[in-house]
């Protein structure tokens, strides 16, 4: 069974084509590029790669051709969570037969309200379709888009369910204290935090990193962290990390980490979105670049 | 064109076979039923009809046996918004293709936070792509689960980019002011509320009726509220009909109607729900069964 690589990884973005179907030859070259500067691993259609904007068709091609590029499966994490059970289940499947047993499932997140027992159950019932040795679940808990809170009881739950399976968590909540309350309560399980902020943080508690948007384009210095974490420079090295992500986060994450894309790649094609995303107005766009200059990151 | 009909309209409940897809015989035998019984119409694959737990595929399977069903296609509306604007496409034609020219759309739910520009464009990019005279789409806002607000500035926004097409809103907002506001400054346009507590309020603002989850138990009673709202007897038919709503929605609605149809239809498969929606404790169920009885609610 494949280990997951622990570091900071990059929620990839999806570039795509004029007709808005995915460019999966910059798609590949964009994986790549982050594999070699600085990610420990990429997480492929999460919500910063527009996942849910995909049909399901689309997003199997997509792990089709992610898996022909030959990268570790320790290094690869996939996006298959669903509003539909049988959509996770294919999801998850392909990505098995891709080689990559490492997935990042959402829960079921049309409906709110909806107890832990029935999260426990649409979880479950994936899980045990798939009935897959191989598989390991990243729980994705992100309650700004589903709506929905992931308690550590829930977790604990899961994990005990399922231990050769559910092995962790990113959490996108924002909230470090509910990290803190993960990593202190299950031991071992593998919590990622959803932004770099909490990188230091995260790995001193225990937890294996993170998995952020804008490791797209902050991958290099991530990767300094994570070398030097137990070192005399982590601090510093943090706060640089830090300091790039709380300028970045001031814009909508995915149009803007497109237009730093565009502009670092001289592809203005890497600013298209699916709707109901939008490009920044141009003057934020410029303001943006302007930032990303000052911050000094290197995207070559 | 076919027009769409006016009245009191039932969100159709999804029967499901024991590995939880769709029972179709049953699905079909209570869409009879509801339009025999008071129903002016039935909205399929709505919210209350889990439609977002089931994959395109199922959709699909259940569009067309709908439509060999030969019900009058101004009787039914469905539900085609997805998450990725390839399945909403992909649903929309089909439901042109089984031969309903009605149907009732989604945002986009995924992303929370995003523009009106970006909800106008994703609505834009379906219509365009679908591109069919014969299109009627209902815009489904219903902000307790999508998270977005559809203003009557955006509505108006898409009637008048697509005047012939989209026809009408589902307001499922619960607020009864936003109902007026559309209905006020939008004349002609079908602003349907999402509750039958504003059945004869909409009516009296020119609005065409309801379309509502509790109406799968309530029809006979809405009927009757349609039949006779601009009669004497009108404020005292529509006080049942609240009252009806208000005891029935104390309880999580999908889980308690399918309690009731079970009951109503002595078969308990009736209450089988796909996760992450869960049945109602049996106490709960008890009361509610009780309640319902109170209440007088013929389902035979």
């Amino acid at each position: 069974m494949t280990e997951i690589a622990p570091g900071a990884w990059a929620a990839a973005l999806t570039p795509l084509n004029e007709d808005l179907s995915i460019d999966h030859g910059a798609y590949g070259a964009h994986v790549s590029w982050l594999l070699a500067n600085g990610c420990a691993g990429v997480a492929a259609l999460g919500t910063t790669g527009e996942a849910n904007s995909f049909s399901v068709r689309e997003r199997l091609e997509l792990i089709d051709k992610l898996g022909k590029a030959g990268h570790a499966s320790e290094r690869i994490l996939v996006g298959v969570g669903c509003c539909a059970a049988p959509d996770t289940i294919e999801l998850t499947r392909a990505s098995l037969a891709a080689g990559f047993n490492n997935v990042m499932m959402l829960p079921p997140f049309y409906y709110k309200g909806v107890s832990e027992e029935g999260i426990f159950r649409a979880y479950a019932r994936v899980i045990e379709a798939v009935n897959d040795p191989r598989l390991n679940v990243i729980i994705y808990d992100i309650p700004p888009m589903t709506g929905l809170t992931i308690s550590v009881a829930l977790l604990r739950r899961l994990r005990d369910a399922f231990p050769d399976v559910v092995i962790g968590v990113k959490n996108s909540s924002g909230d470090f204290s509910a990290m803190e309350a993960a990593l202190a309560e299950l031991p071992g399980f593998k919590v990622f935090a959803g932004t770099e902020q909490f990188l230091l943080a995260t790995l001193r508690k225990g937890g294996p990193g993170c998995i952020s948007a804008t490791a797209n384009v902050t991958s290099r210095s991530l990767a300094e962290v994570y070398a030097n974490w137990q070192g005399d420079t982590a601090d510093a090295l943090q706060e640089v990390a830090t300091r790039n992500r709380l300028a970045l986060q001031k814009y909508p994450p995915i149009p803007g980490l497109k237009e730093i894309m565009a502009a670092a790649r001289k592809r203005p094609e890497w600013k298209r979105l699916r709707p109901p995303l939008v490009n920044l107005a141009p003057a934020d766009a410029e303001v943006l670049l302007a930032t990303v200059s000052e911050l000094g990151l290197q995207l070559d």
